[in-house]
């Protein structure tokens, strides 16, 4: 009855083994099989930015032909400004070559740009992705080594077990026949004892073989007891190598796993967006260079200058050709006699009170004049600045009656500013005409 | 003869003005004809600066284009990172968000300039042209009336000349027939004292009409000597006028009419490059911002980081499952006999020793592992970082035996990288299953 206890007792004890077992294995292969999905996302993702870069590329170079080929159009078209007849406009030349001379420059950064993603960043991910497979089938290969050294402990343990609890029922099984031996021997001295004190050689002689029997069975369980302690410690040993292995494998050996499919990904990844992003960098600093030295072109725009210059070029035609002589008759003498000199004097207060009048009103009109013309630029760049392009509001316009607002905005300010324009040179041609 | 050197004398003096005249006629037609290739030359500049923006703004739309199109792509490819089943690499996930919304901003930002050039610039240089011709127009009338206004006042010279050349001539000849005269009365009057002191009353009535005549030629060469001074200084006033005129007119009028010729044209260049430079400079500012993030993004990319989020994410597969535990017999007394306890002493001692062998063999095996790690992700960031993309370096490559340099240099790092990711790999083995 106790034995069949502790039989039922073996069998739950090896069944919880076996089902633990069970729950490992599933587990390994779980793990195996979450290693492989995630060098399918990392694969997809190498191979998403590759596909990104390629394209960015594609579109870069795209844009640096055309940028080039505006370049060649205009720098064809506008050498006539730098070096031919009309070339008076020097500054605006200066503006026009600054503005080709950083296209040109931006259509080359941007080639490089097309080069790098095209090229050295997709050949890199190509790279990348070669040694993610490989490394991810190496890492799968210790990784499934690993997890057999795993097994074989846990299933020597489990061996182990099975050898202790075998010799632990030998154990048993001689403890029992021992028990019985000694009941059988106790009964038989016993009989012997009632039938008499008197024993034959015979009868000593097959006691002594039956005590001999008796010391074999004590010897036999002994042996087994002993086969059976170091059972025991040999399932001891193997319980704390399989909980040490369970630890080990757990607690380290799946992180470093992990960290050997990853080895490098995240290095990969690193280098190629800082690759790009260098690239973008060098086409800010040079957009930025470039834009800088269009402002500085801007700056120095002087209508002045440029009205000097053309003087200067068109010298034979602006300057004052001559004074016109006097050429007197020989003995002409200059005598005032009475009457011219009183019809000069009165003439000559005249003038001056004339001249003191015009020039009364030529101050006034000239006040008026300045007033008019930084009136009318104003309303050239008041107008301007209105209409300033903002992302936000180019977007969304209100609309009245289908014209949108900053249209008809446009429309009266330039009617406006026409207006002025006509006052000014009416203004002018008074002034000038004096 | 000396009236007719004179003459020849008046002639010469008109002769010389109507030569100036014929010259300054010259030159003002000269100077309308510089102006109107003036305004040629400027509605050149602002008709192909024009086209130059109408043609960058097309490049910039296609390029925002290309850009938005890039990015719905990979929004909609990359979205199985951010909200698939697998996604642990929330790092990357944060570097492909970073990437596709700079990506989309700069779409954005590109196409703002694309319609600013299009649209809002072209517009303004059309305004600056439609300005530049009626401004030109405007001031050529100016001009003109200016010009017609000074040939008046040159015109009125030669005419003043004129009549003083014809009221000195007129004077000329009142004093030669008052000289004639005087002299004929003169040898008249010699005469009648020749012939006797006796004078008739007839003789003395025609003695007093010849005084009268004499008298009558002397007040009309006095009226003509008057008319003659009035002549020249009214000549010597129109004179001085048409110098004035010429002054102003040369070192005033003119440059006020290339002024107005001007007006607004540099302006107008100003703001319109002004405008494209605030729409390139918020490109700028946008890229910037961008790069930025997307190099924030790169810092915080993490494998350990990673690593613990699959881990986490997997708990089921990656968690210690159990403990084995020990299922000892009822009664399983734990005596150590003495035979076991000599055994267990004895493997207890083997067990130290050799463990002490193997920690000492894991040691340096474990530096040679980290050493080989650490040569293993050298060679990856060296080997790219030798082939870093340079503009002048990649356009120029040497070539050995058809392949290129930097090609034979990559595969020899690769090669050398596989080698020390065996080794790798072969340690790891090693030490992973100890």
């Amino acid at each position: 009855m106790t034995s069949h206890v502790k039989l039922r007792k073996e069998k739950g004890s090896l069944a919880e083994y076996e089902s633990q077992m069970k729950d490992l294995r599933t587990q390994l292969t779980d793990q195996i099989k979450i290693l492989d999905s995630q060098v399918e996302v990392k694969q997809q993702q190498l191979s998403d930015l590759s596909e990104f870069l390629r394209r960015r590329g594609d579109i870069e170079a795209e844009y640096a032909r055309a940028l080039d080929k505006l370049t060649e159009r205009f720098t064809h078209k506008t050498k006539k400004y730098v070096f031919g007849v009309l070339s008076s406009f020097n500054d605006d030349c200066n503006v026009w070559s600054v503005l080709l001379t950083q296209t040109r420059l931006e259509s080359r950064e941007h080639a490089a740009l097309g080069d790098t993603c095209c090229n050295t960043l997709t050949q890199r991910l190509t790279h990348s992705m070669e040694d993610t497979h490989r490394l991810h089938k190496r890492s799968k290969e210790v990784g499934v080594q690993m997890q057999d050294e795993l097994i074989k402990v846990t299933t020597e343990l489990q061996t182990a077990l099975k050898t202790y609890n075998q010799y632990h029922t030998d154990c048993l099984i001689a403890e029992g026949k021992l028990k019985e031996a000694e009941r059988l021997e106790e009964r038989h001295t016993g009989k012997s004892s009632e039938l008499g004190l008197g024993q034959s050689s015979g009868q000593r002689r097959s006691s002594v073989k039956k005590m001999e029997r008796l010391m074999e069975k004590v010897k036999i369980m002994r042996e087994t007891q002993l086969k059976c302690t170091k059972a025991r410690n040999d399932y001891l040993l193997n319980l704390a190598a399989a909980n040490a292995e369970m630890n080990k494998y757990y607690l380290q050996d799946v992180s470093t796993l992990i960290d050997c499919c990853d080895l490098g990904f995240h290095l990969s990844v690193d280098r190629v967006i800082r690759c790009y992003l260098a690239s973008r960098w060098r086409i800010q600093k040079a957009e930025e260079t470039g834009l800088k030295q269009l402002e500085t072109a801007m700056t120095s725009l002087d209508q002045s200058g440029d009205r000097d210059a053309l003087l200067q070029q068109h010298d034979a035609a602006f300057c004052l050709p001559f004074r016109f002589n006097y050429h007197p008759h020989e003995g002409d003498q200059v005598d005032a006699e009475s009457q011219v000199r009183y019809e000069l004097e009165t003439r000559f207060q005249q003038l001056q009170s004339r001249l003191a009048a015009v020039t009364l009103e030529t101050e006034e009109i000239s006040k008026t004049l300045k007033a008019t013309l930084a009136s009318l630029l104003d309303t050239m760049c008041n107008g301007d600045s209105n209409s300033a392009p903002d992302v936000t509001s180019s977007q969304s316009h209100d609309t009245i009656g289908g014209v949108s607002a900053p249209k008809l905005a446009i429309a009266k300010r330039r009617a406006n500013q026409q207006e002025t324009e006509t006052y000014y040179f009416t203004v002018r041609e008074c002034l000038g005409l004096r």
